[in-house]
Parts: structure tokens; sequence; C-alpha cells
């Protein structure tokens, strides 16, 4: 009878973590063993207790661990501005740019039909039980450009015809360092359609 | 008072981790949450249990759950045929090739005078020790090639001088799949020096 290796399966756990192979996964290993009891503990405390204790804010519907989320009950936030998201992680993508004091909603997803993600699915009645009762002034769009991220801010833009506040998406164009010559086409035709004033 | 985001503990932890960084370790943290509580909780169970339980194998000083490591109590292993390494995870990089029947014996590092560790530091007595009483016929070196790691070699040598049975070091020369251009001199000069009959 042949006995495991001692790390077999600490390496099947971390070989399921996104982007790191049974390689990369060995060398944590050892990393974790380099680390003293108590801190191993201590990792796995706090990423057992996210996982146990993450809820949905009640308001936005972004990561939280009670009912309203640290940004929803930020008074320093401007409660009236809204930007509408995909997903919790793309709070957290806006949130790094330190460029957005209004607050969030997030829908859950993109209108996807083939996946069965219908405009029921998302948090859509929410977002407009939102704009009605908490006298919302501006709403930003922040979805990705892709198929399913384009129909559903075109559903969405059907959907705040009648909001008379201010209503934007995120501009696109070149990023930032990016060399024209080197850009696909359909962004450097975003960024040429989309071009502002000097 | 600003209440923290609730990942910022398990991002905290996550960055720790060797090669990940903040936006990784955020990436990794909604990983988790995307993870059943079950799941999470079995992935923090085997590191702990891990890390709880791992100790040195008292004949090779390999890691183990129990006194002697999965390769020194394996039968189909060439006992008399011994691979001295610096440290444990040498012994899983020869392991990986499946090349290898022999035992182990892990240093425990190597000779850095400039960081205190002197012979006496590793397990050389202990090496010598299992060398007389348990017959070993043939030893191989497999110790990266650093000053540190080649002094040690040097060191080895020295004591193995009486050793009567064959003793080897690991080749040196080209990587498989490598360009001779842009291999490094040394690197290039050992494969020459080093230069095998066809």
């Amino acid at each position: 009878m042949e006995v495991q290796n001692p790390l077999h399966d600490i390496v099947g756990q971390l070989s399921k973590l996104p982007g790191i192979g049974p390689k990369s996964a060995q060398r944590l290993s050892f990393f974790f063993l380099s680390l003293s009891k108590k801190e191993v503990a201590e990792f796995a405390r706090v990423v057992v207790h996210t996982r146990e204790n993450i809820r949905y804010c009640e308001t936005c519907f972004n990561i939280a661990f009670s009912e309203r989320c640290h940004i929803c009950i930020n008074p320093l936030r401007q409660a009236k501005q809204l930007c509408v998201v995909a997903e919790p992680k793309d709070v957290f993508a806006i949130e790094r740019t330190q460029e957005y004091k209004g607050v969030y909603h997030v829908l859950g997803g993109v209108v996807s039909p083939i996946d069965g993600i219908h405009p029921d699915s998302l948090r859509m009645a929410e977002l407009m039980d939102r704009i009605k009762t908490q006298g919302i002034e501006e709403i930003i769009l922040a979805i990705n450009s892709t198929i399913e991220g384009d129909a559903t801010v075109h559903y969405l833009s059907y959907l705040l015809k009648e909001f008379p506040g201010k209503k934007t998406k995120l501009a696109y164009g070149l990023p930032v360092g990016a060399d024209m010559d080197y850009t696909d086409d359909l962004t450097l035709r975003k960024a040429l359609l989309g071009r502002t004033g000097l």
C-alpha cells in the first residue's frame, strides 16, 4: 500500500484556485508550511468567517456583513447619485479608482437569454423602485461592453426613458498608455466617435 | 466612523501569499465567495490540518505526517541509493520527474556562513551516520548550483572522500528547449565542459 505524500490534500485544495496549477500549488503549500500554526489558523479563520457571514446588502445588493453594506451606511456618500453595475466585483473595481462618491445598485448579472438570464432575473424592479422612492438624481451605467452588457445597457436605457435626471454610461476609448496602432479597431472607433473637446 | 469593506480582512490574508498582489487577492476573495460554505470550510480544514500535523521524517528529514515519510516507508524504494537535497521542496521537485526510485536525505539548508549556517547547523552528522549504518551504496548530491550550494557540495565531497560507493552530482547544462544563443555564459560553459558521448 502506497502512502500519499503529506502535501497531497493541500495541493489538491490549492489547485482549485483560479490561475494556480499543480506546481504553483506545491509552492504555495510550502509557503503555508513556512508560516506559524497561529498564522495559518488565522488565515483559515478569516477565509471561513468571510464566507460564512457574507450576504447581500438589502439596499444595493453589494456584498456586506450586515443588512446594509459599508457604502450604503456611509453618510459621506452622495445617496442621490447611483451607479448601476452587474456584479459586486464591479463595485470594488470602481471603488479602487477613488473617483466615485455616490452609491451603487448591483443588478446581479447581465441580460443573457442564452444562459436563461432575462431582465426579470436581475434586480431591475428593485432599481426602478429605488429610483422612485429614494429621489435619485443621477444614474451612471457601469457595465462591461460585451454583447450581453450592451444589451443590458440598451434595456436599462429603455426602462429609464422617463427618468428626468442625468443619465450616463462609462466612456469607451483608448486605455491609458495604449498605442493606437495596437488597439483593436472597435475600441479605436469608439474613441473616435466619443472624442472630447480640448 | 467608516465601516470597513467586507473583503478587507480576506484580501489582507490573501495578499500575504507569494505572488499575490492586492488586485489578485480581491479576485481570489470573490472566488472564495463563489464556493459553497462547505467547500470553503473543507479548504480551511485541509490547510490547517496539514500545517498542524506536519513534522520531519526521523530518517530523512523530509516532511511527513508520522515518524517516517511516505518515501522512507515505501518498500518499493531502493533504500541503498541516497539522494542528498537541501530542502523538502527539492524532494518534491525530484519526485515530479518520476525518474528516481531511491531515498532522500534532507540537509535542511545549504552552508552559508554569512547567514550563520555552518555545516554543524545542517544534518551532515545524521547523513554520515545513515551512510555507515544503512549500508548506502550510491550517493547523489542534488543541490542547486549557487555559491552556497556549490560550497555545500564541496564540503560534502570532502566528507564523503572515504565513501567507497558511487558518488555523483546533478548534471548542469542547457535546459531542454533552450536556445544556446540566449543561455548565460556560465551555463553554456558547464554544458561544454560536461559534454557527453554520442
